[in-house]
């Protein structure tokens, strides 16, 4: 079922003993569904903790000032879905196909038991990764996301967003600090400082996500917001324990749907973060760092 | 203005040694307003940590779980508002009123900077004392509590609530095993934990508030719902560092009034606990300590 051969396009790597998702080197890996590009750094005696990544984010999109400090006490792996970045394949439209591509993944690695951090859309793909496989995952983040049916889930064409997304003004990582910080003066800081930090790789870096990659997640929200059945019923069913983090001035997908999850969930614990936005955990890097430390080893 | 002479009808004491709500002596001050009981005990570097008691709560009623640990790096001080327990004078009928007599007891015991942990009718007086005299309070946790403004607090006669209260079978800590606690079985167990815990100070206690009593604080809830001028427009001055916290099950003092702080405090972090209802400082102590000390020391 699983293929676990490791190949790479410039030098073949086992396990990267480089701890930080600056110079951490890329890795790829041929699956039963798609070859997929991920990277895997630090070590230590609490289970791996995969990253699984926002609207058009790829590997480059991971904040170091996030993976490198819980690197200390786990393996982190980052992984990028089918037709992102060099992965192979199309991307889904909906987030069951993402699941799917992230269970081949974890099972080519041989994965059994490991945390997750679900940002975003990636956070989407985390709760239907409990859903499909609840023995693999033991502790879940989950940042800046929302529930199955959920409100307001990126929906672009809001004039807020439009205002920044068609700005010609902006490009690169300065889109991202107008969408993932709030305006105020500290939050805008904060954003710059994230975008340095992202900057800090130069070298064996992803290709940018193009529209294709855009309309087919859009199609994948879309599809995550409509109710079926009993509305909030199937997260009843993810008992894992989980951590729910937001910004209160989230735009992208607003803060109520952290309360949603933190209400139906069964065991879930909410943080929200004063003038965050949708990213809260870049913001309040620190912070946020020891309340998942925290919450992972206790 | 201030008279700090401190009496007790027992014996004299000044600083208790005793770094525990179980065994710390009761303590009164002769202030400008009335003569307040108080316990006081623990000690460390960071500035005092003053508890702001819930409706009907005495000096009894706090949790040696949460206080003793945080004892431990601060100096711990329970405060009796006028009307209840030992302390003289009436219990106003507002938030207003009440925030006067704990600011008199605060300059009689000549404190000028301190950290407030505010339970539910207690969290309503510490951001009165914020707006009042901001330049007392550092940091604020607000637990199970609501802003000036809020929705459905403490409303007794609603069915869920009447029927604990109007139930013969239960008396005593067993009433707040069922108003504090959800039904679950876990949260019983954590509810008979805390009710034991309670019991564990055997003398020098606090006569037990009557109905005269609630019937004030329930007028100062009662004003506390209304809004008058811009609604929260007053959070915006409260600058503080704040730590909201409650159980995402209170039927007491509904969690959207959590969500409601944490969105208009301009500087205010959101914790909320699964499967808890108004007690979920007490459910979850020990989570609750630790988040109250990473917040109170860093």
């Amino acid at each position: 079922m699983t293929n676990t051969t490791t190949m790479s396009p410039k030098a073949p790597v086992a396990v990267s003993t480089d701890a930080s998702a600056v110079t951490a080197p890329t890795q790829f890996i041929k699956t039963r569904l798609e070859t997929y590009a991920y990277r895997r750094f630090g070590g230590g005696a609490a289970p791996p903790l995969v990253f699984l990544q926002h609207f058009t984010g790829t590997l480059d999109n991971w904040d170091p000032a996030v993976t490198d400090p819980l690197a200390g006490g786990r393996e982190v792996i980052l992984f990028e879905s089918a037709g992102l970045g060099r992965s192979t394949g199309e991307v889904p439209t909906t987030i069951a196909g993402m699941t799917g591509h992230f269970l081949a993944f974890a099972d080519a690695l041989g994965l059994t038991q490991i945390d997750l951090l679900g940002f975003s859309l990636g956070g989407m793909v985390a709760q239907q990764a409990a859903l499909d496989r609840p023995s693999l995952v033991r502790k879940m983040l989950l940042v800046g996301t929302a529930p199955e049916g959920g409100e307001d889930i990126m929906h672009l064409e809001k004039p807020e967003l439009r205002k920044i997304l068609e700005d010609p003004s902006l490009s690169g990582y300065q889109v991202l600090v107008k969408l993932f910080f709030t305006p105020s003066e500290s939050s805008q800081a904060a954003g710059q400082a994230f975008a340095t930090r992202l900057g800090a790789r130069t070298e064996d870096r992803e290709p940018l996500s193009g529209p294709k990659v855009a309309q087919a997640q859009i199609a994948a929200f879309r599809a995550w917001e409509r109710v079926e059945g009993e509305r909030f019923g199937k997260l009843r069913r993810i008992t894992q324990p989980c951590l729910v983090v937001n910004g209160v001035r989230d735009t992208m997908i607003p803060v109520r749907n952290s309360y949603l999850l933190a209400e139906h969930l069964p065991n879930a614990m909410l943080l929200t973060y004063p003038d965050a936005g949708h990213g809260s955990l870049f913001q309040f890097a620190a912070s946020f760092v020891r309340q998942a430390t925290l919450f992972l080893d206790l």
